[in-house]
């Protein structure tokens, strides 16, 4: 268990350092998932942006505390704004997140997020198809629902790990997390994630805020994915359906403290 | 009642069919209502899948099951993604609904859907306002609201559905949806429905859905309204306002099944 | 208390007109937040128009009964949408807001919102870091967040108010706002407000809705900022969580009458 004796600790002190640090994260993001993206972030104590103009991207990217690239909604504007800030915050040593939502499915999509892989994103969260498809492994699902499971994607995440020196987060019902070396898996959560439109991409901006407050990448995506569980879980314990889950989410966001946090189903498994 | 004798047999049977089918929609439509959009859909249990790039649009458009047009925010590059996803979509038979938001009282949105109504729409669907102004009858509102009632719209829509060869939905206090031959009234919903910014448009997006499990684009576009209604009127007797309809709204999507579809306000009328 | 000795009656006949008049308002603001910005509009009995595309935005500021301009995510083209509609709503005669989110730190919508400023908002509305950069007097925030208080930015109000000739709102603990001549401080509101992703950028489409139904533009800008307040109060008390303080504070909007927006914290400072 060498890097995760301690987890429990990490996943505490990493709950209370966001709460203390309010770092800045800088989200180009799909337009459609924007609002909850937001909410979220202020949900758990980060301080978001969406700034995606090209006369901006860059520059903002350079003093955020963290960066996400989320290709949902992707154009030629806003690939032009994230290729400018995924290399700002390469120079800049600013970590960032790239979430390639339904690439493999889209040839345009695909194209762009090949040529991000390229420029090491600290770690890439999707779903088994679009993390084997970015990975070369797989053809894609068919849009930005998996068609594969998490685990069936542990090869393929494990070598896009090795391929960009980061960490891959691949998102199932039992989340799988690697930087290649560790593997993590992080279970917990409900089905009401699933009818959440952008609780996905939403977790992509949290493992973003995690990352400007941990040293140890693997550690920030994984108490993000564990953050995103647990307040999944107390929501659907009050949630009337998926349209009350919402709401309820974000309150857990909130509530869910440093040690509700270690509480997590967190189990290094490699 | 030819086409409607079995109506209560046959909305049961759309809901279940959605269930099972779970219908990927592929939605063009206007950036303030896509989150609202992608809820209901998940709620009723659709896939939706929002691709707007002129890149991806026309490819995306041709393996959905449905697709959505809503011109709501529209501008050059999406107007671009909208003619490509419309073709593509008519040339791959797959069925596609026409949501004209404020048409006639904006130019160039005006000519835009006046342009995709000659790609024939297997729905249009808009208020009395748009539906007249698509069909060359009426100078337009002011803006997203409706100034005219949805039977002011009637002899419109059926014109309208006559050049198209589809349905045309006019929404209103009581809905009035026609394929030129047979006319239906879908009545119920609740006030709070106007007060919830894109329950229209979201509307729309479940209609896209229903063609995609039925065989009869009219008894398609029905089963949408009345679900859509029946949702409004259970939501309404648990919200606080219109603030918290809008959550219990998408609750109560999900909830109606297809026994309580069966029970809704639709009358033949002609 | 010259102006504002009759100040009860003023904002219950303001907040009546509201609802009687029905004011059209024309958005051109943010992709973050234009879904809770229509909501917030209907909930107060507004009604909400987002058009943004530059064949249309200055034709539909002619038409509207008041004009939002939010930099927010600003880019090309939606800056030369929000440059035509400012000139078009100027030219008729129409009250428009600039709300200036993140001016000062980046440098391409601090440029922007320059230009917007010489074309004499009726009101702008913004936190302290945002109306100091826009005055000329900071170097600004970090981002959306004010790093100043709003105390500390009402001389540069003062001065910002002099040069437009309109209102400068300052939003803060207690939000001070300006004609140059005359300073009101409102009180009251909520922590969750800050913790609601858009809460402020609503507050200015609400400021433009009270433009248009008062003829004292420093009273409708108060009227705005009391019934935000309020209702973020009202809301306060049932939320559980800053995610059900979303929904319960539009229920709240709604429920904020003539006579509960009499009792607002309002004073006339100077």
């Amino acid at each position: 268990m060498s890097g995760f004796s301690t987890e429990v600790i990490d996943l505490r002190a990493a709950r209370e350092a966001l709460w203390e640090t309010a770092p800045l994260v800088h989200c180009l993001t799909n337009t459609v998932v924007q609002a909850l993206t937001a909410n979220a972030l202020l949900a758990v104590g980060a301080a978001p942006a969406m700034v995606d103009a090209p006369q901006e991207a860059g520059d903002f990217a350079a003093v955020a505390s963290a960066v996400l690239v989320n290709v949902g909604t992707v154009h030629e504007r806003t690939a032009e704004a994230m290729r400018l800030a995924a290399r700002s915050a390469g120079k800049a040593g600013t970590p960032w997140v790239l979430d390639p939502v339904a690439v493999g499915a889209l040839a345009y999509r695909t194209a762009l997020a090949a040529e991000l892989v390229e420029l090491r994103p600290t770690v890439v969260r999707g779903n088994a198809s679009e993390v084997m498809a970015l990975a070369g492994a797989g053809a894609g699902g068919r849009g930005v629902d998996s068609t594969a499971g998490a685990d069936d994607a542990g090869r393929a995440a494990v070598e896009l790990a090795l391929r960009t020196g980061g960490v891959v987060a691949v998102s199932g019902e039992v989340d799988l997390l690697t930087d290649g070396q560790r593997t993590v898996r992080v279970g917990g959560g409900s089905v009401l994630l699933t009818r959440t439109t952008g609780a996905g991409c939403a977790l992509g901006a949290l493992v973003a805020a995690y990352l400007a407050v941990t040293d140890d990448p693997l550690l920030g995506a994984v108490a993000a994915h564990a953050h995103v569980a647990l307040a999944a879980e107390r929501a659907a314990r009050t949630a009337a359906g998926p349209g009350t889950f919402a709401p309820a989410w974000l309150d857990a966001l909130d509530a869910v403290d440093g040690e509700t946090l270690a509480t997590a189903d967190v189990r290094l498994t490699a």
